[in-house]
């Protein structure tokens, strides 16, 4: 069950709500976040929803008996908007367009994709400081001065920053320069990075992991949300499978499905979804009419001369031509839906 | 190699390039289709393609290393069209409508099927007379009573019919009242049954195996091709994978490859593709988007009285609205690619 | 339900039986075996057991839940023994060791693998002579002939002939000269050649599907016993999954639950299970430490000379090191378990 | 390539060496561990390696193409035994068992898991204080009160204590406590997590992601290793497929594989690896039987009443059949290798 409780409920109503809970051999977690204060039973024993729902402090009762509770559109209905400020809005019926290399490499790379995002109308930029590698012995990221680089004229052309957060050490340091912290695959259960992201009042974008199930991605949501932070989208990047023609499967199933069962903005990654650029403006269409409310896509000046992920990274050219057909295609799904 | 040679090719020319080929320590095995003769040879060392090119009675070579060959657009730049007649027409700028139940299952539900799809301007409907079941004891499908009731309604119609195949056995009786034979995930690798495919002059629907790669899924055709049937499309319907929240895996990653790697059509199958009713639009809209050249669908005037398939099969009024979205999908990618 | 009936049932007591199960809305099926006749009852509705078994004409009768009824131990606790003749028995208690090529070449190879396996006291030999190969330009076997040949020399000498059958047509054609037909991981799922082998009185080992789940493999198995031959083993042969360090994953998970599920005997199928020659014993090993009641080995005088599956493939002497590891690993499982 | 350097080093030595190296266009890592200095060289221009051998400070040099380096056994033919002290050894030749509860739960349950352990020969105990859970609102561990409660049990009984870390914040609390730190199948691809290990002189049980492959397995282990630690054992626990009727599919394959790639010892987890208490024992045989050099087991007093993995615990009972078995089993194997 979830129950969203008045901030100011008196403490003797508190403890007599968590005492009836405790009774039905529930357990019960509080959870506060910059919108709502929300205390969530789990338990089996059914119960009359109304004796609980009258007692005074409560302002909304709900029964949700799926693993993840308070990011389930069972809880919501209506879908989770996030405001990046001047005008810049995700989620239902604010398609979102996200764009930039794998990894930020110099002054003048920023520049150039920033020159390029803004020729098009994309306000928001993607690229890596932090690089999770599977090798230790590959490039990891210009880490910090190539944030505050790549803030400094950001900023100024009022493009917002989206990038990757690999551990909560980093989360201080980062705050002030990024305007939504990207989890990573391999970090989608990284329950203490997902604790300490749900304490910090900024965007989250959350990747699906190589095998990580829907559920499982819905349930990491959990935890950020349960530790305070609403403001929360979901990505499908590809999972691991069978067929290595590619490098991962794109799973518009679990587009498809998300949108139905939570109210949080989902996003698609066509460019690690399929890994091979020829084919990424296909599947970026294909993740949109499945139902995704935007789309990050990997993009860079000169791609085969990209420090990492060359192989799936579109050109300007390549990437200017896609933004159009993707905004179309946005706007049929919207008419059929 | 892929030499095309002339009809009437003289033997003794036909005896010496046999020879050439077998001097280059290459196999060589000759193809009858019906729109050509071919030799197909296989093997490693590098030749000069000119001192075969300029050989009596030959009229085209190509170098294709791929293990398949005539189904490669490497071959065959041009996109396989395929003419069922009465104008209905499929392949790259003739998208395919498909649709129909399960199971073929009484005369009233063929009526009425037949009539939803006249209705909806759909000429090509599909159904099961014998139906693959995991388990024995269960429903396996009305036989060839029900494919010539069926028959009989469709001819009346204008309507085409696709059904499964399921052993070469049954070929013959179905000749006549099929247009498009279709092969199952099941039979995917039943080479035999390919084998016999490939001497009929029907086209032939080859879906891909629950874990069949792309190139497995190219080579089957390379099967029915190289038996002489040129006549093919390729089918999408979903892979095996980890994930358990649906039934299937689509996977739109594969067409956007096979629509670059053959010349043959290539059909989107949402019903298996995620297997549960109300995510089968969506995913047939991203089918379309990933660059499919029809979509075959299941529909039920009741879906819940359906005897297989029911939790995924589209009434007809979900289908109707459907089919109009999917419509506008691929004219939207045309205008795009 | 499972209702083992009296052969000499009379045909009173036998539609009356029939009529009690359709009054339950149960469908009935009867099965005719070498061994036995049932009649085998699906359906939902919650019965007295005792109503049906103390009908006259009754000889047993066991609720089974699972989707496969006479396979499950829940109906036959005592274990399936096999024999093929002159004291070659298989199933739980008689370790079976299966060897030889993947395809049958030559009589010498013949000749030279049965006096491998009757030196190492071996008295079953596998081997090709149907080859499913993915490209239509492979070696696809000796045939007919080829199997003629090897049974002569294998009469001789006492050695059993385990072939893989690829068609229902094939069978009749084979019958006389093959000890095992084997069913292919591609056909795991042919229900008409499944159909006509259960009415074939020789054995079957069926192997599981690359993508088949382990019910699947049980309803496969199913489909021959409700055709009417019992004698069936099951064959664990690596599965499809992300990993691409070798060629399939082999399941000993697998080879333990089907050990507690069905009294059909279980054989590991090392070499396809994992691939890579060098690791094939261990694996092996694995396998029967897993519960397998046999190991099915392929092994050749040259495996860099075999037509196929020579990097899976061991040379006599590796196989012949690992055929009495083998045995005291059985021997050493047997007194553990 | 490898190059190990003499730890006394003359700094001109060094620059002339590191000058060369970028002479390659190789890029070079310095790496310090407990047991040696090493210089690691990435690129792919070939080059005569006596070039290098021969100047001064270096102590041995070889060729290493693997993405990993100095974990593989290219590297280092002698297997890495690790020692723990008071005798328990685990590697190559030591069989190492490893067993307690999924979660530390109360000074009660240490008590008893300790005395069934001694009772047993076993001197490695598992129990997580830290758990990652799917779930925020499920039981996440007794956390540092736990750890210490358990450590004074421990070390009166002579018992080394192996639990999971889940952040590097976690280390240092841990450090005192801990005899193995273990990394769980969720942070197999946790980077920072690995670095920060690489910096503690305690060894290190890496576990493969769910899906992982075997490559990026060894490739995190080098992480751990670059960073300076050498004191590394691997565990496979089991992938994730398609197959749903057990919890993750046990790769015995993996197994074997990775005894010959690396000179880590490698664990097996059957309770993980096939997630169901009825068939970890022969999934432990198994596992000991592909080349492990030890198991890991959870088991419980009274499994049912578990906080955690309840459905996948051996009771003492059990567990005690069991390890007279592995220790069978291992020693069979040892004879047959």
């Amino acid at each position: 069950m979830i129950i969203q409780i008045d901030p100011n409920i008196r403490e003797i109503d508190f403890n007599n709500l968590t005492e009836k809970i405790k009774g039905l051999h529930y357990t019960s977690s509080r959870v506060s976040t910059q919108f709502g204060e929300y205390v969530i039973g789990v338990g089996k024993k059914p119960f009359d929803i109304r004796s609980i729902g009258t007692m005074p402090g409560i302002l909304d009762i709900h029964r949700v008996s799926d693993a993840y509770k308070l990011v389930s559109k069972k809880w919501k209905v209506n879908d989770t908007i996030i405001d990046l400020g001047e005008g810049v809005r995700l989620g239902t019926g604010h398609f979102a367009m996200m764009a930039g290399p794998c990894s930020i490499e110099s002054e003048e790379q920023v520049a150039s994709t920033i020159k390029h995002l803004v020729g098009q109308g994309i306000r928001i930029m993607r690229g890596g400081v932090y690089k999770p590698r599977s090798s230790p012995y590959s490039f990891r990221g210009l880490g910090p001065d190539g944030l505050k680089m790549w803030y400094e004229q950001a900023r100024e052309a009022g493009v917002r920053i989206i990038t990757e957060v690999m551990m909560t050490e980093q989360i201080e340091g980062m705050y002030d320069y990024v305007d939504i912290f990207q989890v990573g695959a391999r970090n989608s259960q990284n329950f203490n990075l997902l604790d300490a992201l749900g304490k910090v009042d900024k965007p989250v974008l959350l990747k699906r992991g190589m095998s990580g199930t829907i559920n499982e991605l819905l349930q990491s949501a959990e935890y950020i949300f349960s530790n305070g932070n609403e403001i929360i989208m979901l990505c499908e990047r590809g999972i691991s499978t069978y067929e290595s023609a590619y490098r991962n499967t794109m799973d518009v199933n679990a587009i498809a499905m998300l949108k139905e069962k939570t109210h949080l903005p989902v996003i698609a990654d066509p460019s690690h979804g399929i890994g091979l650029r020829s084919y990424v403006p296909q599947i970026a269409l294909a993740g949109v009419m499945a139902g995704a409310d935007g789309v990050i896509l990997e993009v860079h000046e000169r791609p085969e001369k990209a420090f990492s992920d060359a192989q799936q990274t579109l050109s300007y050219q390549e990437a200017a031509n896609l933004y159009q057909g993707l905004k179309k295609a946005y706007d049929l799904r919207e008419s059929l839906m």
